[in-house]
Parts: structure tokens; C-alpha cells; sequence
């Protein structure tokens, strides 16, 4: 290879030219691996930091993107999806809707979770990744153990061991809990659930960030309670000025998050975002409903903080779970009530007493000595690949003008594609093809809102996936 | 011993004249256990049959008492309360009430499960006829053996290999159901509050046999409900007539029901009261909410019937779950909706998503390969000595005129002490002697109605369990 001389142009820009030239030629493609640091250090016979102050330059400029732990990538031309709704007069339609779910939704639900399609459209985590085999000996040696107490009740709140395992970590996120401030429940779902009764009456409104997480439209019917769609974007989520403007011309008895890793849009709040909301509710005196299951899932080195952490009222009810790390099939997921304490204790003995007892032992077990930190590690890192994998098929195979949201945690990609693609008609055809996704229609309670948009599940990654996006692109392009 | 001599009256006459005596002189006490048939046919020079022929007729004439794989014994004096409210005018406080509970129950809830009293007053069934070291074997063989789907969610309805097994047991208490006919629910309590939910809307009004299982005025309370509360007796549970005034004079949205073995009163409908019950509600088009849960524990041989057997029209949806017989804490129960089933699968799977998968497998392969009927044939006969046990102890240590259920099965007695005793004062005076037990102020929406009453759980017996039943009826004989 030829010595680069150093002319007008600096050393390291003479490398990033090299390399974003190949890009732009198509030497290297989207999505695909650049080489190491040290291997072109050593191919162009420059500095290890040359090569670095090259590869931050391209980054600057968008044409790469560092996956930690794995190198630098040819990043998708890809757009992000805008955040539509909030820009354009946000505030008009703004008010409160009663939830009043048809069968579609449920039937969405169905599918998605059935197994049998190509797992693009629900929300569960890749059961490769999980420790199945630890979980599995941790069942068996703590239910042995602890004999008697693996086959009755545990106290409503959940047993000691887990909910003292759980205090232990909460400050990677931001809160020092003791184990009296958690209540056990059976997964984040169920604590939400809990949530809004012991906070909400039948009738009261519900602020929730728009796309909605479906599940939440379900409880929040269940109760009988209304819901005000507030506009969220990919990168900061909830749109917190039309939130404050919501609050002030509506009555407004809850608000529900996802602040860290959205679902669906995969959007993390920043810390003074959080501390603003926080304020903004509190002033309101607002109960904030906190839905945190994905912040384990950061693909960076440091987990996001909680909204729970500038909590100073005991307004905010954290809840999580471990059906996005562990093991989904175990129910078992938390709730730090704040000032509902009482109150979420006794619905949580009176919905169903207590959760099952033998899998918080294993749980608790796995916190204690099942090396959570690194197997969060593990899973974080391929998820962040994986997320950009699915990200970079769908730029390769989706139709032009397609925006994808670009998440710094979690698995879940919400794609906006060009207005004239029915998502729910791709929905359908995908369904016949063997392969579920997820219809933007079904995150909203106003019909057409993201009727060209869905929401991918990017846990798993395989020649199948790849084959079942480039299917779902074509059909996307053939049905515009 | 002197032979006995066939006189005027019939041999075995002579026989139950001269034990009938032995137990009147205070030889044999109540609760004590008479001659075996065979000692005494040895011991008399009689034949075995005309012992039997004797025993018979001390039973018929109230005397004696058989229990099965057991022996005869002493049948103490002991009354079964009487149906009280239903005998006079019964109808004329009838209303549906809003169920507006306070902190107390809720505080005697948390006492009677708290573990480190004598456990007299939750009803728990005795850890100590668990098979738990069977059930942790195949918690570990079955989460091994079903890897990925140990740790996965089931669907909504829950693992078929589960309800395959629930299905085939069905024809025990007279239905015929298919796995397909069955939603797993995490316990029972969840069963009847899914049940609840499926079919009232906020403000309906439910029927429901007084005294009610406080959990249910939980449940009933959680969804805004008004409760109906319908007298009942010992002996035959739910009062139809009144039921059917009732109906007749309010609107009545559904109706719940512990017809085999009620919680608390222990009491059994006949089939033809099962029969009536059925074809009054279908007349109606009131839906049935049957809780079973104690129907396994049958201290006859036969296992009695559900009224969901004589269901036609798809509007009894019956209600278990393994908790009183397996694992409480494994929280795995289920429900047959009947007509309600799509509506319940929602329900299920918007609560939280599916049951714990790992505790579905064991119990399904208990069922599968467990023995459980012989499982049950043990329980039963430990549980109906030990109500016998519990019985005698009150007869000998509570106020003279106390009442006592006499339960064919379960293990919680109904005692209706005299009417001076304030049971609720005796509960709070039990507490601190380190004693719980359930008062019957927490069994109606109507303050006074059970006040003298309380209930006792009998799943325990030992020295401990007398010595706290001796003090108990000193206590209580000191507040009379």
C-alpha cells in the first residue's frame, strides 16, 4: 500500500477521505464493518491515533457509527423519523379519548406473540440470550433450599431476599431503595395495572406519550379510564411543553413513561428532561407512572438514570420488570409505589395474593450469584448489533424515504415509512408469509396517526430475518 | 368378660346399649376414639357383624361418629349453628350494598397470613401435607426438560400439557371439559376476579352466600360492585328462595358461589339445590361464578359435583386452583368461562401477560405422573381427623352453648359462639397471646351480622394448636 504523504490536508483527513471514498463507492456498504482501528493503522502505516481522530471525524459526519465493542460500521443513510405530530400545532387535537379496543388490537396481540410467524413483531427478548440453563439450576437448588417457603404464599410485597436484591441495584439507576419501598409483582405489565387503580378512578385521564405502548391502552381501559396522547420523539421522547399545556387545560389524575428505551420509539429522555417532568408534575401534584423495563438494556457502558431518582414527593411509581433480561416466562417484575405504598399492597394481595414464590427465589438467586452485571453486559452488546443490523436491512430493503428510528438501548425499531404505505395491509400480507410485525395503528387510540408506520422487534438476528425484512420491504414497496 | 346374653333385645342392641352407656359415664370422651370393630367383636365374643350393626346405630342415633381409615369415635354434643338470618324474615333486609372496606380488614388479612402466629385464623392448608419435595423434583426436571419454554411466556390461556391434565380430571366432578375450554390463572382469587371483570361493569350488584369470603368483598370492592349478600346454612349453603326473592326484586348482574365446602361455613349443596341453582340463574340469564377450590378435599370417597355440570348454557364459569392441595405458593389456579371464555383469555392476558410458566410445567406433570390422586386420598383423611380434632377441642374448651359447623370437607370450621361474645375482641385478644383467628365482622358488608362468629382453620393440629383452642375458649368464656 501506498504511503500517504502529508500534503495540504491533515494526516487523519487524508485517512478519513480514504476511507469515506470506499464508503461512497460502495466498497463498504451499510451497515457493514469497517476495519479496526489497529488493523488500518497498520494497512496505512499510520498512528493508532490517526486512525482514531479519522474514524471521529467520520463519525461527526455521519457516515459511520462506533457499536460498542465490536468497531466502526458504515452507518445507513437512513433518517430518523421526525417528530411530526409535536411540530405541527400539537395542542389541536389534544384530549382526553375513553379507550374502547375492537377485536383488532387483541387479534394483533395474538399474532405477534404467536411463535410459529418470524418473531418481527412482538416485544420479547431473544430466549438465546437469556441464561436459561443458570435460571433453570437456580429453580432447582433454591427451591430446595428453601423448602417450605417454595411452596407457600410469599408475603404480598414479595419475598425479602428479591426485593433486597432489587434495593441493592437501584442505584445504577439514580434511587437508593430499601427493600420496604418494592413490591413484588407478576411482571411490569401487572405492575402498571396495579399502578393505575391505586391511583386512578373509573373516568379519570391518563397523559401517556404517543405512539402508545398498546399494552398500557389495554389496562387503561380495563379500568375504564381515558387516555391524552401526548406527542413524543425518537430521540427525547414525551414532549414535555405539550404536556404542560395538556396539564393546563385538561384535568389530568396520572401520567405514564417509558423514558428510558421507549417502546416503541426507542427514545431515552435526557436527565434534566426527567428532572423538568418530574417538576412539571409535581407543581400539578401528578402521580407518575415510571415504566423502566428496558434502562438494563443501555448499549453504552453506563445504564440510564430513572425518572424515579428526582423524585422528591413519592409521586413516582417505578416499575420493571426481569422479562426483558431473564426470563419472561417467570413473571416476576417490581413496583416502588412512592406514597402508594399501602394502597398497591393491598391490590396487589387482593388481585392474586402474591407472586409464585419459587421463581423470585431463582430470581433473587441470580441478583446474588448468577452474575447479572456480566450477563447484562453480554446482552447488551449483541443487542446493539443486532439493532443495527435490522436497522441497516431495512435501509437496504425498504422503500425509499423509509425513516428509522435509531435507539441507544432495548430491541424495539419503530419504522416510518412513506405516507402512502397502509402498514395495517402490510401487517395482514406479512401474516400470510409467515412473518409478524407489529401496525403502527395499534400504538394509538386515533385511527390513522402511524397507519404508515410499525414497530420491528430486533432481538434476533439470522439469514431468516434478513430474508423475512427484504420480503417485508418489497411488499412495502409494492403496496405504495 | 361376661358373655352377653340375647334378652329381649336384639344382640346388637346390647352391644350399643353397653358402649352408648360407656360414653354417657364419661369412659369414652367426646373426640375420643370407641373400640375398633374387630377389638371389640374379640373382646365382646360377637360377631364382626353385629359390632357393625351396633356402631351403625350409635351413628344413627348421633352418638358416634365414623371416620374414614380411622375408626368410630365419640361424637361430641357439639350444635351445628343454625341458619339464622335466612329463618327469620330473611328477605327483609335484602339490598345490595356498596362495598366500602376499611383498613380493618385489611389488618386482620396481613395477621391471619402472618406465618408467626398460631396459624388458626388464614386459610392455609397444612405445609406439612405438601408434597413439596415431589413438586421441587419436578420443577427441576420439567424447567430442564422444557428449556426454552420454561423461561418463555405461555400463551394467555396457559401451557396445554396443564390444561389437558385439568381437562381429564374434570369427569371427577361431573363435567367433561376439553383443554381447550380452560384459561390458567395465577391462583384463584385471580380466577373469580377475572371472572368479575369479564361480566360486570362498575355499579352492577352480585349475589353472593353470607357469610362471604372476604376476599371476594375484595375483589367486588376492586371493581366497584355492590354485593347482595344471601343467607346461608351449614348444612345446604346458599338460601334459593331467598335467592330467587332476590332476583326477582333487584337487579342482579351475576352471582358467586362455594358450593362444595364453602369458606367459611363448610357447607355442601346438595345436587338438586346444584340443579335448581342452575336452571334459576339460566332463567335469569345471570351468569354464576363457581369457586371449587376446596372440592378435592372431599372427606368421603367420592368427590361431589360442580355446578358447572349442569350448565347448559355456557354461564357458570367455574373457578379452581391447586392451592389448597399442591402449592399455594406456586399461584397456579384456573377458570372455565364458559360463554365468557374469549373475554376472559383478554382479561388474562392484559393482567399480566400468562402465568409463571416454570410452576404450570411441575403442576401438569404432578397431574401427569405425580400420583395425585393418591396424594388426595392421603390429605383428605388427615383433614377430616383433624376438623374431627379441632371440633372436639372447641366443644370441650369454648362457652357452653357454642355452635360448630360439621364440614364433609375442607378444613375451615364456622364457630357461632354466644351471642354476648364480641368475636372481634377476641380476635385482638388472640393476637396478642400470639393467636390468630378470623372474626366474622370481616365476612359481611353488615357490621353486626357475624359478630359472635368466627372462623377457625383446621389444616393444623398438635399440642400447640389445643393449648391456643383452650385458651381461646377461656378468653372467650371471660368475655361473655
Amino acid at each position: 500500500m501506498k504511503q500517504i504523504e502529508a500534503g495540504k490536508k491533515l494526516l487523519y483527513e487524508e485517512v478519513a477521505d480514504r476511507i469515506g471514498g470506499m464508503i461512497e463507492k460502495g466498497t463498504y456498504r451499510p451497515g457493514e464493518r469497517i476495519p479496526s482501528i489497529r488493523d488500518l493503522s497498520r494497512q496505512m502505516r499510520v498512528s493508532i491515533n490517526t486512525v482514531m481522530q479519522a474514524y471521529a471525524h467520520l463519525e461527526n459526519v455521519g457516515m459511520v457509527e462506533a457499536r460498542p465493542q465490536s468497531g466502526y460500521y458504515v452507518r445507513s443513510r437512513l433518517l430518523e423519523p421526525e417528530a411530526r405530530p409535536a411540530n405541527k400545532k400539537a395542542t389541536e387535537d389534544l384530549a382526553p379519548n375513553p379507550v374502547t379496543l375492537g377485536d383488532i388490537p387483541f387479534q394483533v396481540m395474538r399474532n405477534i406473540s404467536n411463535i410459529s410467524f418470524v418473531p418481527l413483531g412482538g416485544g420479547i427478548p431473544n430466549p438465546d440470550l437469556l441464561p436459561i440453563d443458570k435460571l433453570n439450576r437456580m429453580l432447582a437448588t433454591e427451591s430446595r433450599r428453601f423448602r417450605i417457603q417454595s411452596v407457600s404464599y410469599s408475603t404480598a410485597s414479595g419475598t425479602k431476599r428479591l426485593r433486597t436484591q432489587i434495593a441493592k441495584r437501584s442505584l445504577d439507576s439514580g434511587c437508593a431503595l430499601s427493600p420496604e419501598d418494592i413490591v413484588i409483582t407478576s411482571g411490569c405489565v401487572e405492575a402498571v395495572m396495579l399502578a393505575l387503580q391505586a391511583i386512578c378512578r373509573p373516568g379519570d385521564t391518563v397523559a401517556i406519550g404517543s405512539p402508545v405502548y398498546y399494552t398500557f391502552l389495554n389496562s387503561i381501559q380495563w379500568i375504564g379510564l381515558k387516555v391524552l396522547e401526548i406527542p413524543s420523539t425518537p430521540r427525547e421522547g414525551m414532549n414535555l411543553e405539550v404536556l404542560s399545556y395538556a396539564i393546563r387545560h385538561n384535568p389530568v389524575h396520572a401520567c405514564i413513561i417509558i423514558s428510558n428505551f421507549n417502546n416503541p420509539l426507542g427514545s431515552l429522555m435526557p436527565d434534566e428532561k426527567k428532572q423538568e417532568l418530574v417538576a412539571l408534575l409535581a407543581k400539578h401534584n401528578i402521580p407518575l407512572i415510571e415504566d423502566d423495563v428496558y434502562g438494563d438494556l443501555a448499549f453504552g457502558p453506563v445504564r440510564p438514570t430513572a425518572v424515579k431518582a428526582y423524585d422528591k414527593k413519592g409521586l413516582v411509581l417505578l416499575c420493571s420488570s426481569f422479562s426483558k433480561t431473564l426470563a419472561p416466562g417467570y413473571r416476576v417484575g417490581w413496583i416502588v409505589p412512592g406514597r402508594f405504598q399501602e394502597k398497591v399492597v393491598r391490590l396487589k394481595a387482593l388481585l392474586n395474593i402474591a407472586t409464585a414464590s419459587p421463581t423470585q427465589l431463582a430470581i433473587a438467586e441470580f441478583l446474588t450469584n448468577g452474575g447479572y452485571d456480566h450477563h447484562l453486559r453480554t446482552i447488551r452488546r449483541i443487542y446493539a448489533r443486532q439493532v443495527a443490523q435490522v436497522r441497516d436491512a431495512v435501509g437496504r430493503h425498504f422503500p425509499r424515504g423509509t425513516r428509522v428510528t435509531r435507539p441507544e438501548g432495548g430491541f424495539v425499531l419503530w419504522v416510518e415509512m412513506p405516507e402512502e404505505v397502509d402498514a395495517f395491509r402490510l401487517y395482514e400480507e406479512a401474516l400470510r408469509k409467515g412473518i409478524s410485525i407489529a401496525p403502527g395503528t395499534i400504538f394509538t387510540t386515533t385511527g390513522d396517526k402511524f397507519s404508515n408506520c410499525i414497530r420491528l422487534n430486533a432481538a434476533f438476528w439470522s439469514e431468516r430475518i434478513e430474508q423475512a425484512l427484504e420480503t417485508l420491504g418489497g411488499m412495502a414497496e409494492a403496496i405504495t
